[in-house]
């Protein structure tokens, strides 16, 4: 079984690596920190004698070989990237659990007849260069790699650019990496493990995402000579939209959920009134027809509610990943390998994306969640307890074990 | 009289210090455009054979000495800092019109019993240092200098930092300089005198205008998972915030101004509820009653708005400037001139702040408007007419040519 302590160090260690005043880590993809962790984890894989690949997204592979040259590998993964606001376990843990689990499967002895792999996958959050989800998006083809590479972050860094400076451009292209199947481990993100008092999550699929940037455009002016009927408010009119947006959203039932997370004002001065607003929108359901019904709903009432102000509004989505359903095998050795491990367990969909769920159209897929505090994530609060931690790295090895024999 | 084509052609080049796309200019205070337009100025003032002073805040006074050299100078003046998305006149007009004012008296041969001086304030706008007419402030004790030195610019810059940094930190301590009487021309920035047909505005006075900084407290959460009643979203309760103070703004009446120009959000992420507003609240009123109700209206129904969203609200008065009333006789003088000049005059009241408000506190203050156009100001499209432009510079030099006969 799993290495507790080790896995428990390896979590503690690497949260130096953009470690944060509130206990929390601030390592946005493809920066500095990034690539301490990264380099961090491709010395752990020499010492554990695997073979390390980095392909052109920056995406760390660790290979382990198997008895049968022949078959492609069984793939384990998550991300080391974090929000700005990140926690200690968002994508960290999947990575070092998966980590822990070549350890134990080199330690045993036990030889599996498959090659067993762990991924790192780049930018999976999306908070630097949107959207999330980026490079198993083009592993597995649903945005091209150069589309990828020209996205830039707020100071107009590409990614092609940022994945040059840190020196993580791998010489294999972007999904030529056979995978027999995937198995993504990570922290619910939620509330319903915790409340249920459920150890193990066997995840069903992914909700459906949609992304969007919004602008509005108005007329600056001076904030103590025009009158209120003269102005076209571009921040009052966002303001009037976001509202809107929200009750909308909770129309649709309390699956529904919409955030503003980003905006910006132009030209930012305590006596303009605002000519320019960006924001960004995030708007998510379980169902693909509902969140499609949303997306026209706000649409139209937005143009509406900006008209009204005298602003002009655009609604750019920028990114649609539709609802994913996970491999009903896949799961059922998730649910079983909770049982076999004496952990409760029950289905669950995610709410947060995962690579898992591009992952999901390409191979048989699964995921395995464990509890965190409070569903509190994205928040330098996150936590999860060390007894989970363990259970839920133990059922990764031991579904592992279960698609080797499958 | 005013050498008109001369005045336009001032204008005209000095629209390049800073000047966009959009034919507007982006001058911020003590950057290295502000730089270029002081020296420029320095070197008009050494061709017309003025003697040129810079203060410790930076203020530039140009001075023509008079017969008498008993009496304290008269003053004209006004500022060449823009707003980021400023025009080519607001407050550069009334230090070019004082330019060729002091070149029409050195022309003609006329000689003043006072002395004379042109003085270009720093930073009157603001938006890179708050508050607004920050060094007509300290020259006038409203503010102390290690206060105004000590002032941060969104980059974490110092007031005293950036005034080193250009070079412009002068010898003589700011508020040693004696003034007789201060003058100062400006554009309207306002709708009136353009909707009545009339040239010039005899300015009677300042409405009063508060400054806030506003910060909102909720909590960071993952956009995906975290469901509508469990999340403190700072930015949906900005944007409720932001409404309610708009109501509460028009229920106290038309001459009511309450605009939110700036707005950060923490941690600007598209998948993360936004845990941290900070916002700016500019409020005025041409009653200092009437703004101070309208204030503690707003610090109530904020904080409850707020808490209604699970978000704390603090709100910070970071400047107050009160309504200031002229001098009647310096009023009245520039009427004089106005009737003198064979121009349409009306008294009005100031939206905007002007350096003359604070000046008004220690010596006799008037100001003279211009229509522009759409009485749209902070704005690159800001417009004056050529024959207002020369009209309203003549209007000046005959206003202190009247103080001086005083
Ligand atoms: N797991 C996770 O937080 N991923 C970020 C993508 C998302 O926004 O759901
Ligand atoms: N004249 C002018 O626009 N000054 C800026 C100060 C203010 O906000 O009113």
């Amino acid at each position: 079984g799993i290495d507790g302590p080790s896995l428990l160090a390896d979590i503690a260690e690497t949260a130096a690596f953009g470690g944060t005043a509130k206990g929390g880590i601030c390592r946005l993809t493809l920066g500095a920190e990034d690539r301490q962790v990264r380099d961090w984890l491709g010395t752990q894989a020499a010492a554990l004698g695997g073979v390390l690949t980095v392909d052109s997204m920056g995406n760390q592979f660790i290979h382990l070989s198997g008895s049968d040259p022949a078959l492609p590998p069984l793939v384990m993964g998550s991300h080391l990237d974090t929000q700005p606001t990140g926690g200690k376990y968002d994508g960290i843990y999947g990575v070092l659990a998966g980590l822990s689990a070549l350890r134990a499967l080199q330690r045993s002895g036990y030889r599996m007849r498959h090659p067993v792999e762990l991924v790192n996958w780049t930018n999976e959050e999306g908070s630097r260069f949107a959207p999330a989800m980026m490079s198993s998006g083009v592993f597995t083809g649903a945005f091209t790699q150069a589309q990828a590479y020209g996205t830039q972050d707020a100071r107009g860094t590409t990614f092609g650019q940022a994945l040059e400076e840190i020196g993580y451009r791998g010489a294999e292209p972007c999904g030529q990496h056979p995978v027999r199947a995937y198995f993504e481990l990570h922290i619910e993100q939620g509330p319903i493990l915790e409340k249920e008092g459920i150890t193990i999550g066997a995840v069903t699929g992914v909700q459906a995402i949609r992304w969007f940037d919004l602008r509005l455009s108005g007329q600056e002016a001076h904030a103590g000579t025009t009158p209120r009927a003269m102005r076209r408010d571009a921040l009052l009119a966002a303001a009037h939209v976001m509202i809107m947006i929200d009750e909308i959203a909770q129309s649709y039932g309390a699956d529904t959920r919409a955030t503003v997370g980003v905006i910006q004002v132009q030209p930012g001065s305590t006596n303009v009134v605002p000519g320019e607003v960006e924001m960004s929108l995030d708007l998510r359901h379980p169902d693909d027809d509902v969140l499609a019904a949303v997306e026209e709903r706000i649409r139209m009432e937005a143009t509406r509610q900006a008209e009204q102000q005298g602003v002009t509004l655009s609604m750019k989505r920028i990114w649609d990943s539709p609802a994913v359903h996970f491999d009903p095998d896949c799961v059922e050795m998730v649910r079983r390998a909770a049982s076999l491990m004496g952990q409760s367990c029950r289905d669950i969909v995610s709410g947060a994306g995962h690579d898992a769920a591009y992952m999901g159209h390409i191979c048989p897929t699964a995921m395995i969640f464990i509890p965190c505090r409070d569903g509190l994530s994205h928040n330098e609060a996150e936590h999860a307890e060390a007894g989970d931690i363990v259970a839920g790295a133990n059922v990764l090895l031991h579904a592992i074990m279960a698609a080797d024999a499958h």
